[in-house]
């Protein structure tokens, strides 16, 4: 039985594994206040060429988003996302918990379209009755988003300069940001996300590690407090070392984003098998994440020897699959996907 | 200058105001533990055909959806809404404050369609990530609508069928409820309600009283100890004769319908003046709320007269206003507002 | 029966009253845009000598206190108050609904200590943990207090002083502030209170009106978006005139303070008699509010011709009850009172 | 340098790391719904005599305890606690966050006292306003406490007995709950917590594991949708296996206890040596965590080789220290801090 349902099947990359086991038993203070997270910072601001940057380590996606979010809102804002956010679906509500409405945006494969956005703020304060209403706090974006497309260079200038005319933070989420780097033709690079975003996070449980995202506010002071509102909800890691560990190995020699290349060229692979056979893609595949139409009697078939992710139903007749590879995908087991498609 | 912004303009019917008066220097409990109260509630449950009805008495209506939504929903649940839905538009996120998500869906005319709930419910227990997803735990109608249509019979049924089918309480919003059942053809009467719904209000502040919406909940014991919730939310009125006292005038040889049929009677000479003017509805009138397309010159010079409630801009060159009538309109500020179109 | 539980048994005062009649069929906009509101509002900031100062409008005392601090505080912030504090005994949990801790410090006849409360927040400061605890946020007092009890001049400076240093607000709830105003010897007065507090409440519910307290927040821009806060929390009364016409009557002629002297008149007459018959007070009568120590046997006897508070028992064999007066409580019941005492 | 300060310093027992090394690369389904948390149910609920036993991983004791008591308390609900209960103290207001306020009746070495939770549970219904105050909704304890100190089986009974007697649960933190077992001459088994619990977890990153709390309701159907709740809150593990694989290791013949032992054996001998040299103990020492009353003066001197959690400072001149030991304390590392004292 191959599994392609999604890319945090597997533990961590090897270099991880070894490093923990080095440090176990080695004696360090809790919460992030250890070396390891204080040398992984080092790491990651260099990576993004910011100096000052503040990093945190939070331990997984969900997490991330709905702290951060609530975090920044004002109780009378919401955030603005695209319907199909993983925030606006998949979070069982995690925002709203915390008190705010996602303003869900229509999504272009999974992306904000700066000019929509725009209107939409703009439009919002001319409603006589705005000040009844839920204000547009700040935005949210994935970069890839939840259906594996990227944004533009351009297309992400353009959402910054939105946010910054309507002084609102950009918050980009990225549980699979390697994949987002790591892609074809991508002009998006780490330094241009920390300039045009004011908060962002780099995703290590899809990419490498056992768990941890690496929160990144390129310019320090947009929260008070942080650290004790994530003690608040319970997200502070006691053995932070963990995190720092993990991290300050996956910014050791550029491995982040060159095991990120490795699912990439999985999936490569996988895209010229299935364009070469002539199967039709739900979304244009642009990273990790391969979104298809499948007849439903082939998903039937093929989900015998292959577990693929179920997605949705755009007929009565066809599903849609997600295969998603990652830095642990194998040869041999794309080798027999392809073998099966 | 005429006014017909909203339907909250004025204060109380004269009754009222009178046994305010009357009874201003008796000393009653607090807390909605009256003799007031008391008879206001028999009162009210008689109307309703409900000898065993809950009856509480809040102050406005988003505080009473706001505190009714929050306690009737878990934690992993959200509450189905017409995307126009008043809790949805304009209440500030008041739901999401109270830490659940708004499941917006297709309004007709301001209108759920019970067929689309049903399909909505049934494919979210369908989609294999459901347990990460937000719950349909209740479905929120406003009755009339914020566009002051009105579900028949046959429509109300329908919905409290798919509820009663999906173990889901059927929440009605009845700020504006007066001016529903005194409307033209309606064949939904509050003993209807009483039966399809699980929990409603009927509102006052619209409809004769100073302010206060009178809960109803049919089947006693959904909600525990839902004065200590209302209690918690700052809601619960400290003098609550004064509610009690305004309901039981109301609900006192029928002046709530009677008062709302003369709003109707208004309405009917605004529309008969307008179809015969060939001005363009909006949405089909059929309560006390009229929502017209008007020519934005048009609206400016008709400005310099009367103030309408400003809606939507359908396109650069028109605006939706909102004519609103109530128990208070005058016949001579009708016929002057008249003579304006 | 005699009732003397508490200050809110009655409506308003006549001049309240009459001017809800006179004004009831004007037609005015709504949440407190109102011209009424405007006045009041004026004459208001005149009263504090606070020609800047935001005024709102709210309809009780719970959801003035919990709406205002919620707004006010930071997430990871709690409220300092007197263990006896309104919000950390009888809001039904109110402050912590909306996500925060009450800090309750010891209580001195219901007062907070001025010193205490700067030792505390040093001291949370020296603790190596303390960014996983609540940080004082601001320090929330009542004057008069729960228990009648007044803060001199010099105690308020005091208070004053140490949130200053501390830059927490200091937060005055004044749901019987005319009584503290009328009071005996007292050197604080409006203009005091709005020089020394950051935000506090001048309330009406039980000093004169139906309902309503008056925020006023001497230095404008403490809070961001308050009508909009308030209007999420469902507390923004539709008829806003309503409360401005109230306070505008109120504020007119000093007939605040006026109204609140009758009631400190009659619980001299009171307090002379339990005096001199030898009755026992809990706290040292300071305003409207007494507090006597009764044995079992004697409160039974009085109930069967007076309604007293029920508030405490302090042994097996006594109880603490309540006696308040109010601007409405007549010259002939506190004669049959003595009587029967 | 030694390290004394806590019992979460290092990663996980040897055993654990081994087989995250020899699973690292298998593909397991996400979110806890593999196979090695399967098995790691099948014995827990073996370990506490619970066949029915639902059993839930989380990462760790905060989360834990916002998601657990949240997800059971009303809205109106308050949590009963000692004061000196982690929730109450160092959890940065997480309970309160979720909505809750915490109870705090006095503690007794860290332990709530039966009869006390009784008379205020008994009492609080007796307030004539028992209805606008917070009702105790559930009982939390922890075993061992903050203080070290453990509860007999018969105080246990106690506490489980009043919980029954007013319908209210308890809950029982054992963040540390392996050093409580292994203790000297306790009674209190894992099946005596799970017969007399309404809910408790088995605390993995203080003992033996890289991170995760094993939560154990032995009677199922207590929480609904609790994984939904786990995943709104953001605390729902991606890679579940890791959290089942350390559980499964843990209570693979018997090694929580066996390690567990050790940590209390390490501290016999520190208990053994402060008392030979004359030091005072704070609290009287029963498991891993022994609080010591030291000079400041020798608390610096000490603070020089040894690094301990420094608490409370009874007076001026004296420090309240803890010293922790756990399953990975080194003899030598002991010997060394023996020499110091």
């Amino acid at each position: 039985m191959q599994h392609f349902d999604s890319d945090y099947m597997e533990g961590a990359h090897p270099l991880i594994l070894e490093r923990l086991i080095r440090t176990n038993m080695e004696k360090t203070p809790g919460y992030g206040t250890d070396e390891y997270c204080e040398t992984a910072r080092r790491k990651i601001r260099e990576a993004c060429g910011c100096p000052e940057a503040e990093v945190h380590f939070l331990v997984g996606g969900t997490q991330t988003n709905a702290t951060l979010i609530t975090a920044m809102l004002r109780p009378y804002e919401g955030v603005v996302s695209a319907a199909t956010g993983h925030i606006n679906m998949h979070e069982a509500g995690a925002v709203e918990a915390g008190g705010h409405k996602v303003l869900a945006l229509p999504a272009h494969e999974g992306k904000l379209d700066a000019e929509e956005v725009d209107r939409y703020v703009t439009s919002f304060y001319e409603d006589p009755s705005w000040d009844h209403m839920v204000a547009p706090g700040m935005v949210y974006i994935s970069h890839p988003t939840e259906y594996g497309t990227l944004y533009t260079l351009t297309e992400l200038e353009a959402l910054s300069a939105v946010c910054r005319k309507h002084h609102i933070p950009l918050f980009l989420d990225g549980a699979r940001l390697g994949y987002g780097l790591a892609a074809h033709g991508t002009d998006v690079t780490l330094e241009a996300i920390a300039s045009l975003c004011d908060v962002f996070y780099i995703g290590g449980t899809k990419v490498g590690t056992l768990f941890g995202e690496a929160v990144v506010i390129p310019r320090p002071g947009l929260i008070r407090q942080l650290d004790t509102i994530v003690k608040q909800r319970g997200v502070l890691l006691a053995k932070g070392r963990l995190l720092g560990l993990q991290f300050d190995t996956l910014f050791t020699d550029g491995l982040y984003v060159e095991i990120a290349r490795h699912a990439i060229k999985m999936a490569d692979r996988i895209v010229a098998c299935l364009e070469e056979k002539g199967y039709t893609f739900y979304v244009r595949p642009q990273s990790n994440q391969l979104f298809v139409v499948l007849e439903n009697q082939r998903l039937e078939a093929l989900s015998e020897n292959v577990s693929l992710g179920v997605w949705e139903k755009p007929d009565a007749g066809h599903t849609v699959v997600r295969i998603a590879t990652s830095w642990a995908t194998r040869e041999e087991d794309v080798d027999e996907l392809l073998s099966l498609l």
